[in-house]
This record gives structure tokens, sequence and C-alpha cells, in this order.
């Protein structure tokens, strides 16, 4: 509503500037949007009569701008051009909260990846321990998600929000010659884009916004899922630490992960918003019959729905209690398992790949039935080799000499993350 | 397929050039991927014991490139860097494609638009006739938006389409030290981006392809039901002009618009195919339980829906054919009803904007009961007025007199197109 | 809030019944409930902290209803429990109104069929005309197509709506020996089903709901659409009645089918919400980490979204004005050509089927080209043939004579439509 | 291609019946019928340019029968007549795959509940442990889900697969007076069901045969996404017990639930594949423009992936290993926290609710910071009370005998599991 009566107003101001209006009309609406206190309510149901809630606002409006300047109210525009640039006010000011929010993510997550950048933790393919990771990693790879999101984010907030102006059919016929003028003055009054044309049924910058923000929430879906695996009681790698919160009504023990749950609960209903702003793409001729009133209720869920993914999502990581000795803990259960791979790597040279291969396998596989731990038995399957190869064993089962590169990705990200911040 | 031997082999040769296989070796697997003629059939049924088709294939590979170069096949990566650097590759070839055609149907609505730049038509809004435009200024909308959805997948092409490499748990531990250096060769080998950080569990390259191809979708839609409205019987403004098509298996007489209406139904799958892909954004840890394999056949589909959409439209749009005078009979139908407005406009100076506004829609009902032209009764009605106001009816009744600033804009887009081909 | 309530006193009253709480305990809880007035801001607010808004409600619950019977209150329950059996029964009150408008538009559709049997209609297919139809046919299949949905809509109402309670893992551990009988109970105080197992983690009750709903909104659609069509200015079959809608707020004239272009809009916002909720059926374990949350926003829109769709469709049918000599006028526009597969049939005896369907063919062209009535010219052809086939021409041209079975499936289909209304 | 000649040879044959052809040429396209092999290619091409593979079909099956017969080929029908009823076979052929495997999936479900009726498990709610379940009510949840989609699949199957038949535009005109009864003689031949009217443009069938899938789907990945959780390597109470398979390429020693994953790949596209379904019902007139042909490569997609998510999962299920031991170790991992919710059950009576919970949460909180055991510190904390009660801490620690109903609710499924396998 708010945004409505800014946009009359910049309006009533555009066209004064390209005189359309009087100056002193212009001044008369301004005192209006002033003191104006629309009855939302009323207006919400005159609005079901004509489609649109601007009709009965500019009635109101021409009511408390008295005679003289009733006329200057609204003049020459039609219904969408007032809510369209008015939706590009309000998507404009949710962005500012969702980025700020989601740079906050980011940057909680960087001290995740700083503080973290050498702790050893297993990695997981298909929720398998796989190979030794680092938590830095994790982080890292959470916070460019999140700032490659921000990156969409802004671009469409500064190259993709535009005043709508056009009139009845677009062709700014109402406004006389001053069309394109007015165009760009009401572009001015607001700080939004002046589009090439129209967009009133081209809406690539409504499929643009709702795409970064789509892909805003599975930037922020990734981090809230690893969070809610990485805390279940057998993992235990990771707390949420704001001691009011995750408290169970019925289990005074638990201590659930409720940021990171309500983010993904937020962010899981973002792809249908999306699909129908997508859907509703293809307005009809000057006007659609529907897809326009289509984008509203969807358009404002996907904005709540972002928005309250990413700041529950800041929430959990600023709160992140990071729990070392259990990521330890998890990486020495397999007793050396999750370095197969190296050691197989290690044996490749006298057995070959296939028989390396096979022979860490089949020690997996004894130690598992066994019930022995894998690094023992090893050894011993190790020494009776015919021919045992020189292997420094102990070293190949410490974890901490499998990183691969992990500190050096965790730095570059870092120094990308840093130069992003240093740069806005 | 194709694409796989080729990540194979790039893999190869890089990883000879930062030295971690002989030379040898990977001029042997050029040789073998030159040879190779895997059998897609018997690779699928592999493929589901271990949940990708890579494995299987670098089995064969192996097998191919003989004992000595062997192990230095598939060296160090995992089956989803080689399956997500070759989507990498069909998604630039299959945008190569998507977006020339996007092109070929902008630069076809362009010569619509100039070709038409002055061809009154009646702006429609929700259906009904409204005011005055141009089919320059129809055309002009498409090509706008036709010209932005190519802007963003030319974005996703040139900025987010890179090679991914990190070994089974993204830290390239596999291959020693070299990682780094070896994922810039490798996208050096394929012409493909450099990460900051392998994007294995880290979806939104995908993310923001979806969505710019689900733009693109929506952006090939409004032109394409654009032309299916005004290809209808009773409307009858443009034609689908290839002969050889639009024929009905049961109806002579019938020259069906296919090609928009199979645009329209290419495009109308996108959103869907879009949510899913943004759905599966959230990978587990360090590779995902599902949704990695979720993201294949939906992206397919969705190269597939969009790319037919395109093609389509350029098509339609290539060989549209306008019907000028019908375009004219049409906004002839109400007898002036479609410069209401305009009338309204006139009067307000005398009756207010109120009473003008009641005294037209007066005239136009008593018309639509009466059976009479709106025109004459309403030079009756406005002669019957106590103080008849000087206009010139003639003039105002006249719809080339209220086209606003179609022509302006029709220029401006134009240019902005013009723009557009000469920098690329 | 209310449905939260009313949950609790059922429940209190249900435990009170199989002796798990006193008598006098059931009596003041459901003296508090009547006198609660719980501030939603505030339960909001905590609400965050906890995941749920039945927390807050407990405790509020609990100070008012005094110390002796507060343990009573949501005894063994936990918040899911409560929250997905209120959910039933605020989907039971939902579904009544839906249910009821969307009968009321069937109706108003049955009664259209029943008016206009005969009446006929030009058939259009990919919007072109094609055959000759009956209005009555077309209202027929909107209101099968309504009346099908209703029946789905009615049976998830009358099958699968069940009480929730399973306790904070779901075997009814806090009720003692009680749990069946006291869900049996809870199921009888509230008028729901009493479900096999909990289902608070199994969702099939959630995905058919939403299924049911967005086939629901899909048949609102249909007639939606083809009213916006036919009320097209072009076309102009039908206009909405209603006099206090549908006016501009710039365009004098205007008539805009305002209700079907409403049903539309908000019917188009249901597949992608529908997508949600069968995206989060899949809970882990015992409760879910984000797929339960995720429902509430989607499933409270649908509702919204469906019973808008439906409430404007029943609108439109009920105040849809027919105009029967437009149809007529459109059936005529093409001079005989809509019959051209009748007179193709006719032909065919003596010309083959080949020769028939290309003789008209070439007769609809040259009449095109030619700007001639296709009708004279059929006549000027067939008589110029070798030997003319003794057609009545005057008799394959008038479309009365070719409308099939058009008026048989209209009883057809408002027998079975009788039939239904009888029966419930 | 199988399905579409069937419908042309049952057409016929139904034509025949009622006297529409010769008998003579019903077989002549029998004969022609068993020798057909089109050259799908070829049809293909020839398809885009009239929008249906039906048209170059007849012409080649005209083609073959010869010509005396050939006007007896398609003899009225439409191309959607023919494509929609194939459809119908299509899916009936697919939905006797899915239900099939859908009931192994949940007969194996049964299984697991049976056998594991009474083994302690975690009960895991937001992925936190937070009191004991059995096993056996988990794949009784399962079983459950999994039936009820099977009912929802068969409805559609029985109720909801009828021909298509209206000719050109719906009014069966092109059969002159037979056309009720050839739609009769046309569902008898192919067992299908008659339609009350021809539902060329009235889509419910396709939305609820999208819906019955889009529930399947969440039906099937509830237990694998469970499956997938509990095979974890830090939970392992469960593994896929084929050895051929879950073989990673790089790691000897992981054993991945590939099966589990695969269900879940799969189950994830239906939701945006039944969205593009439902919202393609609205079709326009007497044939959509669009929405039709937008039907299939998505309703093709959804047999596929719902059938390909049944598979994997009654795969999965049937080879399930059960590790009991590991659900007992993990039951064990907290002393005695998972029973927080019983302890404060028996302490409210001396200490009230709130101070019992209090109490209980106390002794959690200073057990994790101490590092020390719940049940010993509990055990300590109760003797030092004041008033200590007269507890039997070991029983209450058993988890045992906290299984509730869970026992009962499991007898009671399987027992209606049992009814609807003998039922049908």
């Amino acid at each position: 509503m708010e945004a409505l009566l800014a946009v009359e107003l910049a309006l009533a101001r555009a066209e004064a500037r390209v005189g359309l209006i009087p100056e002193s009309a212009a001044q008369a609406i301004e005192r209006a949007v002033q003191v104006a206190e629309p009855d939302a309510d009323a207006l919400g149901r005159e609005a079901a009569a004509t489609g649109s809630p601007v009709v009965p606002l500019v009635r109101y409006l021409r009511q408390l701008v008295g005679e003289s300047a009733a006329a200057s109210v609204h003049r020459g525009a039609t219904s969408q051009d007032i809510l369209d640039t008015a939706t590009m006010i309000v998507v404009r000011n949710s962005l500012a909260v969702i980025v700020n929010d989601m740079m906050a993510a980011a940057d909680a997550a960087a001290r995740l990846a700083r503080t973290h950048r050498d702790t050893p933790v297993a990695g997981r393919t298909l929720l398998q321990q796989a190979l030794p990771t680092t938590f830095g990693l994790k982080a890292a790879v959470w916070m460019t998600g999140l700032d490659e999101a921000v990156a969409g984010l802004k671009r469409v907030r500064d190259e993709r929000l535009a005043v709508q102006l056009g009139g009845a059919a677009g062709t700014l016929a109402a406004f006389g010659s001053h069309g394109p003028r007015l165009v760009a003055a009401l572009a001015d009054e607001l700080g939004l884009r002046q589009p090439v044309l129209p967009w009133h049924t081209q809406r690539n910058r409504i499929g643009e916004l709702a795409s970064a923000l789509g892909v805003a929430a599975g930037a922020a879906a990734k981090p809230a899922r690893d969070i809610v695996l990485l805390a279940q009681t057998e993992v235990g790698e990771v707390h949420e630490g704001d001691p009011a919160r995750g408290r169970s009504s019925t289990l005074p023990h638990k201590r659930n992960p409720v940021a990171a749950v309500s983010a993904l609960a937020a962010a899981e209903q973002a792809p249908g918003l999306v699909a129908t702003l997508l859907g509703a793409m293809a307005h009809e001729h000057e006007r659609a019959a529907g897809a326009w009133h289509a984008e509203w209720p969807p358009l404002r869920q996907l904005l709540l729905a972002v928005g309250s993914a990413v700041s529950w999502l800041a929430d959990s990581l600023a709160h992140l209690e990071v729990d070392v000795e259990a990521m330890a803990r998890n990486l020495e259960r397999g007793h050396g398992l999750i370095l197969a791979e190296r050691i197989a790597g290690a044996l490749e040279r006298t057995m070959g790949r296939d028989g390396a291969d096979a022979f860490v396998s089949d020690v997996a596989r004894e130690a598992a039935d066994a019930g022995q731990p894998f690094d023992d038995l090893l050894r011993a399957r190790v020494a009776e080799l015919p021919e045992p190869p020189t292997l420094d064993l102990d070293e190949l089962l410490d974890h901490r000499g499998y990183l691969g590169s992990a500190t050096e990705l965790v730095d570059r990200a870092l120094a990308a993350h840093d130069a992003l911040r240093t740069s806005t």
C-alpha cells in the first residue's frame, strides 16, 4: 500500500516535471499521500470488482486531494503501471534484507572456513564415509554457494528493477508526446531503471527475479541440509548453539537444529513458486488475462520463503558449535577404512591397479565380517604378502596426510570471498 | 557418450601436462578414444549396478588402452568429475543451438517490427480491444524479450560452464600436490572455466543454467501465444506462411499455426523441470544421495524443451504473414469504441473527469444496446449537449492519431537490438 | 488457532473417556478453551524458538487452566499431533466451501447446457474454426470436468481426513496401554477418520489432498479459459453479466471478463503448490527435518488459490450472458468452410477420399485467395465437375445438420449430473 | 507406435460392428496392422508438419491396406482420438508394471515389519534420537504408504482409463448417427472405459493419473530416504544386501545404498512433472493450442520416473539387511537419554510436570557437559533429592519397556495389508 502511494506520488511529480500536470497539483498530491490512511480491507473488497486495488485507491486519493487536483491523480496511467512499479519497490526493499542476511550467512561460513581450515572431518558420499576432507572446505563450499547466489540477486537488483509505465495499452498514448520523457522522469524519481520498452506483458524481469531467488534458496538449502545431517545424534559434529531454541515440547533432552530445519523448510517452498512465475510469463497481447494476477501471491510468497530461509541459515551458521573431537572420533570409526583409496594407491605400484583394489576390498570385507579393526588386519595381511611392499602404513593410515588440496582450496575460496567483500 | 570420452581424454592430457601420468599413456588414451565404440546398451545395464555410466566406460577404456596405460585412465577422478564436466560440454553445445535459434527468432521479430513500425493494430487487454497500438510495437516487445533471454543464456554460457574435478571427496587428494594445477590444465584443454572450488555438491551452476533456460522458455512463449491468438479465425491478423505445414488430418480447410502451437507446447514443459532442478540443489555432504542423479533427465529434457520451443518460434516468426487489412478491419469493428479513452480525455476539460467517463460509458452502452455504431451515436449525443464542446470528432476518432509513442518506442527497441547484434 | 484449541479440547475429552486424565481436568480444559484468547502475535514469536506454535499455546493453556489440571493439558501428545489434526479440521472446513462453490459452478454449467442444448457454435481446434458444435456441449464438458473434480475432493474429504496421534515418536508410548483406544476416541470426538497407523511421517493424505485440489484447479481453469476466449472483442459470444464488475480504470467502454480472468489467475497458482507438497512427502524417520514445516504455507495457499478459482468461476458461470446471434454470425464467417469435412465426406463416394479432400482444399484456397465466399465458389466448382454428383449442397452447407451426436451427448451428461445431485 | 496401430485396428473393428465400414475392410486393416512396420524416424519427421504422428501413420496404413479399404482406415476419427486412446493403453501397461513393483515393495516392507515386529530402534525426530520405537513399526509405516499409493493407482487404472473418440470437434459428427454406439464398441474392443463425454479437452483423467503417480513417488521416497539415512556409516542399521551393487568407482571399501539412492533420484523428478500436467489441463475450446502436445513428454517421463523409483525401492527392500545389533548399540549411545520423556513422566507425580521436565533437562545437560553417562548421573541426582521418589530406575531406563503400542500398531497394519492382498 505504501509502495502504491509512493508510485502515485512519484508519477505526479514526474508529470509535473515534464509539464503534464501543474506543479500545484503535484504538491496537493504530495500532501494527500502524506496524510493518506486508506482502509486496506475496504480497498480489498472493492479491488475484487475491478481486478486491481489501484482503482479504489485512486478514487480514494482523488477524493482526498480535492476537486482541482483530482484529475491530476494517476493521470494517463493504468493500474498495472502502478502495481508493477510498486512491486519493484517492494522487491528492492525485500532484496535489501535478503542480500544482507545472505551475506551475513556467507560471512559466518567464511569464519567457520577460516577457523577450521585444517580440521579433518569425514568426507561423505551418498552419506557413506568416503575420504577425509576438512570442515574448512565444507564451510568454504557453503560460503561460495552463498556468495554466488548473492551475486545473482545483486545483478537483478542493480540491473533489472525498472519502472513500468505504458498506459492502457503500452503506447503511452494518454501522455501525448511526453511519454518517453515521463518514463525517464519517473525512473529518476524512484531510483529504478528506465526500460527500453514498457514491460507490462514482457515478464523477463519477473522471471529473472524469481530465478535468482530460486537459486538463492537452493544455495541456502545446501548448508542447512549438511548442518541437519552433521547434527544427527549419531554424528554429532555440530550443534546449533542458541540456548533459547531447539527445545522439544515433550522431550527435555533434545537439542534440535531448529534454525537449519527452518531454513530447509522455507527453501523447499521456493522451486514450486519459481515454476509458477516462469509459467506465468506468457502474457497475452497488451495485458494478460490471468497471468499477471497470478504473479502476485507466488512472488510475495517467494520473497517470504527465501527471506525466511536465508535469515534462518544466517542464524544457524552464526551460532554453530563445531565439535572437533566428534569429527575426529567419527573419522576413526572405520579404523582407517576411510583411507582405502590411499592404501590402494600405494599398493598399485606393486600389485597393479585392479590387484590393489581387490586386495583392499578383501581386507575391508574380512574386517567387517570378523568384526576386526581394518588397520590391524591390513597390517597383518600386508605382512603376509609374498613380497611385502615397503610401505609406511602408519603414515598411510594417518588421515591428516590425505587431505589433498583442501587447505589450498579453502584459502583460494576465502581470498575470493574477501575480494568480493572489499569490492562492494 | 562422446562428451564422456572427450573428458576422459582431456583429463589424460591434462594429467600428462602436470606430470601425473606419462605422456605416452596420454597418447595411448587418445588413440583408444579415437577408435572407441562403446556399446551404449551394455553400459546402461552396467551403470545400474554402480549408479553411473562412467564406471563401465572406464573399464571398457582400460581394456582398450592396454595394460601399461590402464592405470592412467581416469586416474584420480571420480565418476561425478567426468559426468559433470561432460554435462558442461553437452550444455555448451546445446546452448550454441538454442542461442542461435533464439537470435534468429529475435531477428525475425525485429524485421516484423521494422516493417510494421506504423501498422495500427488493436491493443488488447484481458483479450478485449482497449486502445490502438502498432504491430511494430507488439513485435518489438517480442524481440526485446528474446534478446534479454539470450543475454541470460550467454551469461551462463560464458561465465558459468566450468570443469568439475575434485576426486572422490572434492579434496583432489588422489592427485597429490598437482590438484589445482590439474584443474587449470583440464579447464584449458576443454575451454571451460576453472571454478574457485569443486562444485560437485554446490549446484548454483546447474540452478542458474536451469533458470536461464526457464526464462528463455517464458520469453519464447509470449510471442507464440500472441501469434496463436492473432491467428484465430475470428481475428485473422497473422498466418503462419509455411505451406507444408498446419494441414489438419480431417479438416481440409484449416491452416493451423502449428509452429507457434508447438513452441507453446514445448515452452510449457520448462517450468516444472526448472523446479525439479532448483529443488535438487541441496546436495548432501560430498556427494548427494539422489539429488545428483535426479538432475540428469530433467536437465536433458529442459534443453530439449527449450531448444524445441525456440526452434519452432524462429520458424513461426520467419514465416509469419501479416494481414494488415484484417488488423484495420478489427480496429474498425467498434466504430471508434477503441478510442473511448481519447474521447473521454478530450471531454474532460468541459465535463470533468468523472463526467467525461460517465458520458462516454453511457454512449457506449446505449450504442451496444441499440445495435448502433458508437461513432454515429457519439456525434449525436455530443451535438445534443447543452454546451457542445468544440471537438474535432473526426480527428479524435482516427486511431492513427492515438498511437502515442509507439513508433518512438519501436525505434528505440530496434536501436538496442541492432547495438546488441553489432557488439557480438 | 481455533482448530488448535479444538484439538486440545477433544484430546482432553478423549483422554478423560479412556481414563488417562480425570473428568474434572477435561472440564477445566473445556472451560479454559471457551474463554481462551491467545495473543496470536506473541505465539508467533515464541513459535520461532521451538519450530511450532503448539508449544507456547500449551503453555498459555496450562496457565489458564490452573495448576491442578495443567498436567492434563496436551498430555502425552506432541506438537505435530495437534497441528496435523487441526490441519485436517481446517481442510474439512475449506473443502466444504470449495465443494459447495464447485457444485454451484457445475450447476450453472448444467443450466447453460440445458438452455443451449441445441445452440450451434463454432467448434474450434487450435483456436481455428473446425466444425460446428453446440454451446450446450461446451457447457456440458465444463460441467463434467467440475463434477469429476468434486468427486475427487469428496473422496478425500470422506475417506482421507484422519486424526493424527502418535506422541513424540509415533508409538503412543506416553499414553501407556491406552494409545489405540485413545486414537479412536479422539477420532470420534472430532468426526475424523481413525488411521491404521499414525501418519506423522507418512504423508499420502497430504499428497492426495493436494492432488485433488490440483485437479480441481485444472477443471476450473478449462471453462474459465474458454469464457475468456469466447468473450474476446472479436468473438463476442459470451459476456460476464455482473454490471458491478469488469470496468476498467482507464477505459470506460470495456467489459472485462473479470471473474473468469480471476479464476484463471488463481488456478494457475495451484500446480506449483501441488508440486511442493508432493515433493515434501518423504519425511525423515519419525519426524521430518523440514518437510513437515514446508507443508504449511503451500497447503494454506493451495486451499486459498483453489477456493478463489472455484468461487470466481461459479460467479462467472452464474452471470454468463450468451450471445446466440454472435455465435451464429461467427459460424457464418467462413461461408460454409466450417463444413468442409462434411462436404468432403459427401464427395468421397464419387471422388475417393484423397480426391475429395484435395478438391475441397483447392476450393477453400481459391476462395481465400480471391476473397470470394466459399459456398458460392463451391457450388460453381461442383457444377463444373465433369460428372457433377447429385448433392444437396444447401443441406450440406447448413451447419445445423452437422452437429453429430452433440444433443445426445449433452443429454447423457446432464442425466449423469442429475444422478449425482440426487444421490448426494 | 504399437498402441497407435492397436487403436486404429480396434476402431476399424468397432466401425464394422456398428456398420460404418464393411467387415471386409476391417479384416483388411487387421491384416495390414499385423504386417505393418512403420519407419518411426520417417514418421517423426512428418509428424512435425502436422503436429501429430497419426497423420503420417494413417497415410502409411492406407497405402498398406490397398485402395478399396483405404477410406475405412481412421474413418471419422481425428488424430487426438487415436493418440489419447493409445496413451490410455500405454498407461495401462505401465501401471501394470508399476503397481506390481509397488506391491512387491509393500510385501517386502511387510516381511520386514513381521520379522522386526519387536526389534527396538531409536525413533528419530528432526534426525535427533527422541524415543525408542521398533523397526517393525518403521517398516509398517513404509508398507502402509505404499499400499495406499497402490490403491490410488488402481483406482485410476480401473475407473479412469477410457477411450477417447469425438472426431474433429468432439461431436462425433463424422460418424453420422452411430457415434455413441461406436464409442461403446471401441471401449469394448480395447477393454477401456466408455466416458460420459469425449474428453479431448477435459483432462481430469490425465490430472488424476499424474496425481496418483505423484503420490506414488512420494510414498516410495519415504522408505528410500529412511534407508539412505539408516545406512549412513555412523548409523549403520541397514545395508543393501545385493553384492553386485553399490561398489564405488574409486573407493574399494564403500557399500553405497545404490538402490535406495536411485529410488530417491527417480522420485524427486515426479513433482515437477505432475505440476506440468496439472498446469496443462485447461485445454482451449475443442482442441488445445499447445497444452495437449505439452502432455506427452512429461507423461512419459513421469511413468518412467515413478516406474524407476518403485522398481529400485522394491529392489532395495527385498535385499535389505537389518543390523539389529547396530540398532541396539545406537539406542544405548545416550545411556538412557532417549527415555527422558519416560523418566520425566515418572517424576511428575512428585515434582509436578514443569519440575520434572526441568530436573531431567538439568541432568541431561550436566551429563553432556561433564561427559558422564546420563543414567549414572540420573541415579545419583535422584538419590540426592530431599525426598527421593520410589522409582525402579532400572526398569524405567530399559527401552524395551517404553515401546508404547508399537507392536499392536504393527499387527494392525499387517492385518490391513494382508486383507488387501487377499481381496485382490
